[in-house]
């Protein structure tokens, strides 16, 4: 059996499976949120920061264990010291908008186990609100430790609205998409003013990260020309097609200490956007994508002079040989702050199959010490995932991360496996079963060639 | 555009794919056969050696380039003496029964492409002659390179005698699961006559490589008893519980010498197979595993002292970062023999989804220098895999081997990529669709969100 438990004063949520015989029961990392969002215990926490620095970087700075790290060392089955010096250091995230208080506070840092993404949102001829949320519960079901709603279309705010106070999760999104819209798509007409405006709209709804492509410059842009697929990024893309119109350096590069000022008031973290990731195998680990992960860098530092959270976004599509680069550059470029990467895909040749080519990249990338990993569905490069896309998005990065905690080392890692396994040799079906990442789907296969109940004990 | 085209004299098949505008058409490598088995010109090739030895390596040994060899050259596109070269010092094998004219040859080397084998047969209570045949066109038509026919119940002979005749790509056995049958299932009852006669009656219809559990020997037994998971192979299990009865070394082991004369007569391929492989991560690399290894590599040089081609099992279930080794001690123990490993998987937490957790050890593996692949279907650990869960497993397998052939440099390998992903910038859909591994899934996903043909073109 597999029922939800609560632990602790935080009341921090566990899966715990219960098993046959004198097995004992094992806790599983549960991302499914409450049920109902009744009870909101997180809005004292932040009232009683009213007045003082509210960034968890300020407050672990300043050696304070705050309630959310408490959360997080239970849910981690760490010291609660470790997740604050961890912060400090820059080396981990805990993003937690101070106007969101539905959530269950997560912590993402190589140190920690692996963390998975799902991106989700409405397009202008797709999807309703309603969908949205149902799309952000069931993602969060299978396991999603963030979601990002990268929503276009006209329903932006509803949309976004409706998300953050139904998720237990932290919530990002691109807020150049939205700034977008409101200058019908032309991207020149873009300005710091109308972003900023943007930036505090969301910032009020809740939302915990904002991807800002903040290293997409001038300079950069002519290392795109000889690529064979260009700026495959939207956020990258936009903001190079407002930089060559202008002729002028990226607004975001240029008002980056004011928007680290804003950040640091909510608490908002940044993930700094990789504009000009490689679009394919022949581009991956090149010049251009070099050089803007130098200049965020250069911009991690400058957050953290703010107090602010900072994570830093990574490719794409890299080939298996030259993946390992990727992060020992970003690790000594970016000064260790977190990594948190798009797959990669390690190859181009499989769209419909890129949940797969992409796992394969993502599961070495977070065991060389990626933090956080955005999923990719089977439907990248062909449309929009439905739920049935979400969630073999989610499963296969799920697999990837918890793959790369076992390979880390991870302490308890292998107690899930062990458990799993043992039940296998035992022909202990049901505890296998609720052991899988799918319980539903394992037990529905199995089913299809030995149904009786009775092949499920001998 | 996507037609199958004939290359050289000897009419290599490779798939044209005929792309838009000035780009050039792309050859990919074909396993798919022809459709009917009218013409065998490898009759001719085969009688021609009539009188002295036949296997590949053999006459690879004496300098002879055979049509095989010049065949695999072309379909490779490397120089015939590499071919030779590799063949002749036990770094690649050529599996090709006397008595396989149907064969279109393949080569397993780490030298050459990443090689994947898929796993069909019937059950005792499932299944027909005629899926099974459907099973093998289904497989090849998806890029299998080798299948495996491990047929048990009633039907073994006819099975195999209607896949080796229907198939263009080498086939495998499992004989000792034959050899059980006609002792109705007690392994006591095996010797090695009834061994060696099921052999022969393999050998005769024209298997073209072997599993040979010659390396359980009763030493290692006991060195699996504190394992959580024991002994998982069939053939590993089968081979202990034999020894154990009989307090007696493995017949396979102690009569090795004549097995090799038999092999060498047909040109069959031994794949000496790991019956002590990890059955999870709790397992993996293992003292019984390993003792199980050093003794695959004697018996490597046994057979080489009979002209009979080896290639080595591994492993199973595997945590990424002990994935290496594998390979390292592999090809050191075995003198790098070839390294034909099923997946291995990287976690045990993930049933139904095991064609993804093994696609990510596979990846790697094969990476590091394993030859090839044997793929595992969703349905793996939870029952027979039908024709959905074979496609599904090709397709992981063949991303993991592409992947691979990426990451060691294959020459050529990438041209694939470069060119779905020009496709792709370019917005030439249907070029993009007809590069992929999957056309068909790949177009219906597209069409699921933008039906319209000018969609696949803007």
């Amino acid at each position: 059996m597999r029922r939800k438990v609560y632990v602790g004063s935080l009341r921090v949520p566990f899966a715990s499976v219960e098993l046959a015989e004198d097995n004992p029961p094992v806790l599983l990392y549960d991302t499914s949120g409450p049920s109902t969002f009744d009870s909101l215990p997180r809005r004292d926490w932040i009232a009683q920061r009213a007045g003082g620095p509210v960034t968890q970087l300020a407050l672990a700075r300043q050696g304070v264990i705050t309630k959310e790290m408490e959360f997080v060392a239970t849910r981690e089955g760490v010291e609660p010291e470790l997740v604050r010096h961890e912060i400090a250091a820059g080396r981990a995230v805990l993003p937690a908008n101070v106007n969101h208080p539905e959530l269950e506070p997560m912590i993402i840092g190589k140190a920690f186990l692996v963390k998975v993404n799902a991106n989700i949102g409405t397009s202008a001829v797709t999807s309703d609100v309603a969908t949205e949320v149902e799309k952000l519960t069931w993602a969060t079901r299978w396991g999603a430790d963030t979601v990002m709603d990268l929503s276009t279309g006209p329903h932006i705010h509803a949309t976004r609205e409706a998300i953050v106070r139904n998720s237990a999760v932290p919530i990002g999104t691109v807020p150049i998409y939205q700034a977008l819209e409101k200058c019908n798509g032309d991207p020149i007409k873009l300005s710091w003013e109308l972003y900023r405006d943007t930036i505090i709209e969301q910032a009020e709804q809740g939302v915990d990260y904002m991807t800002v492509h903040a290293g997409v410059l001038l300079p950069h842009i002519p290392l795109t020309t000889d690529r064979v697929t260009g700026i495959v990024s939207r956020g990258g893309s936009i903001m190079a097609a407002w930089c060559l119109a202008h002729h002028e350096e990226n607004f975001l590069y240029t008002n980056f200490a004011e928007l680290c000022a804003l950040f640091a008031k909510y608490d908002i973290t940044f993930s700094l956007g990789d504009g000009l990731r490689p679009g394919s195998i022949a581009d991956a680990n090149d010049e251009a994508q070099l050089a803007e992960l130098r200049t965020l860098g250069e911009l991690t530092k400058i957050a953290w002079e703010h107090d602010v959270q900072v994570m830093i976004e990574g490719p794409g599509h890299v080939p298996m040989h030259k993946i390992k680069e990727n992060v020992d550059l970003q690790q000594q470029w970016c000064h260790e702050a977190p990594f948190y990467t798009l797959g990669p895909l390690t190859t181009d040749i499989a769209p419909a199959y890129d949940h797969i080519t992409s796992a394969i990249g993502a599961a070495m990338i977070a065991m060389y010490g990626t933090a956080m990993l955005c999923y990719v569905t089977p439907k990248e490069h062909l449309g929009l995932p439905n739920r049935e896309d979400v969630k073999a998005g989610v499963i296969a990065y799920k697999i990837a991360a918890h793959a790369a905690d076992l390979a880390k080392g991870h302490p308890g890692a292998q107690a899930w496996d062990d458990a799993l396994s043992k039940a296998r040799f035992e022909f202990r079906w049901e505890d296998q079963f609720n052991l899988s990442l799918d319980p539903v789907t394992a037990r529905e296969y199995h089913d299809e060639t030995l149904p009786a109940p009775a092949a499920k004990t001998a």
